[in-house]
């Protein structure tokens, strides 16, 4: 589990699965658009380059600093991408966390993002695999955000009869979560990225984004795009294909 | 508060007061040997470093992995410190991760060194203070651990009256010393460094390390070597000079 991905040069992500998290908003908006049929979305690293996807007319959407980027069509929003007029469509997305932290993750032998929305898609499929995983936390401008630990550490308790924990990270994550769970709201009142999205009048976005499993699919980054990962929803052929290992 | 030196330069420390800290071991026995008398504690980051000042005749301290490192005269063990031939003596040290720590501060207003050992003391002298406070654990190989955050945690609980908290790592470490302080030891049975540990048979430093104020003064580090605070044990003198300001 690394909190922040300015640690992530320390993991060594080679060989690994990485599951990208970025609960207030966007790894929650990227699970809900592909949940609801969006076809792909494009990550990207800085605002100049959505610009550019702009220009030759893709949908584009930026979020810095937890607001829409003006002349931008949407933010990080997960509710802007319940829309029926996405389904099947191409998106280029940049936040100012997350997409860093799925580039930064590239090389990792598979790019996954999670969020409480796709927690059982996602534990259920890191259940049945035999690589290390990195729970990689997109935090708040690299630094350590609660709301992100408290999805890890609800991941690794999923999955404590399957792995074996390396750092102390996932048991501080777990503690936190295991105290956290009967009312996450509540113990999320104070943090530092509740307070800073406070103003932007989005709780019923953060309501959204606590609640597990509105989705089953799993988002997963080829390197340039993120979609649906094939054997989502059809966990007997994700088991055959591990029992034929 | 900083989770690992990785993340150092997120936090911008120009102006503030950043106290160091490596509960197991080296912060605690730099603690110590300052408060049984040591003089000054030259930290640096590398063991050639530390090679060249034993040649020059320096009682010299190496820890790497825990051990100590061959050729020298101590590790990081607080136990080695309590000597009264040590008393006025100047001691080099190189460890795993604290001194690196320490020097990657450096450009702060005031470095200082915490621990439980001198946790009463720190937090008394930092209550008097105007300044912004980052409190940066040393962590292992540039990763959270567990007990850094508590001793973090419970610092920030002291604190609580006079400053504001600015992040999430704060909230989530104060939760985590509140769950485990009545049993500290037994909380961090499973922690990583303390089964790194466990085979050097050190649980008596394990021990003392969780016990708080076994000495009261505050190591300080003034780009070179590090002392005692001249305020220290003296509060009044420093609540003066404050207040004076």
């Amino acid at each position: 589990m690394c909190f922040a991905p300015s640690m992530i040069n320390h993991y060594g992500i080679s060989g690994k699965i990485v599951v990208v998290i970025d609960i207030f908003r966007a790894s929650s908006a990227i699970c809900t658009a592909i949940s609801y049929g969006v076809k792909e979305i494009i990550p990207v690293k800085e605002i100049h380059e959505a610009k550019k996807f702009k220009e030759q007319g893709y949908i584009t959407a930026a979020e810095r600093d937890g607001a829409i980027v003006e002349g931008f069509d949407f933010g990080n929003s997960p509710h802007a991408f319940m829309d029926e007029n996405l389904k099947g469509k191409t998106i280029v997305l940049t936040t100012s966390n997350c997409t860093r932290a799925i580039h930064d993750a590239k090389d990792a032998e598979q790019v996954l993002i999670g969020a409480f929305t796709n927690i059982s898609a996602i534990c259920d499929y890191l259940a049945q695999r035999t690589e290390d995983i990195i729970l990689l936390c997109a935090g708040w401008k690299n630094k350590y955000n609660l709301e992100d630990s408290l999805f890890a550490g609800a991941v690794a308790l999923r999955l404590l009869d399957q792995y074996e924990l390396d750092c102390d990270s996932s048991i501080a994550s777990m503690e936190l979560y295991k105290l956290a769970k009967d009312n996450m709201l509540d113990f999320l009142k104070n943090s530092s990225h509740r307070q800073r999205l406070a103003h932007l009048g989005i709780e019923k976005d953060i309501d959204y984004c606590l609640q597990a499993d509105s989705g089953n699919k799993i988002p997963i980054f080829n390197g340039y795009s993120i979609s649906a990962m094939e054997t989502t929803g059809d966990h007997s052929l994700t088991k055959k294909s591990v029992s034929a290992l």
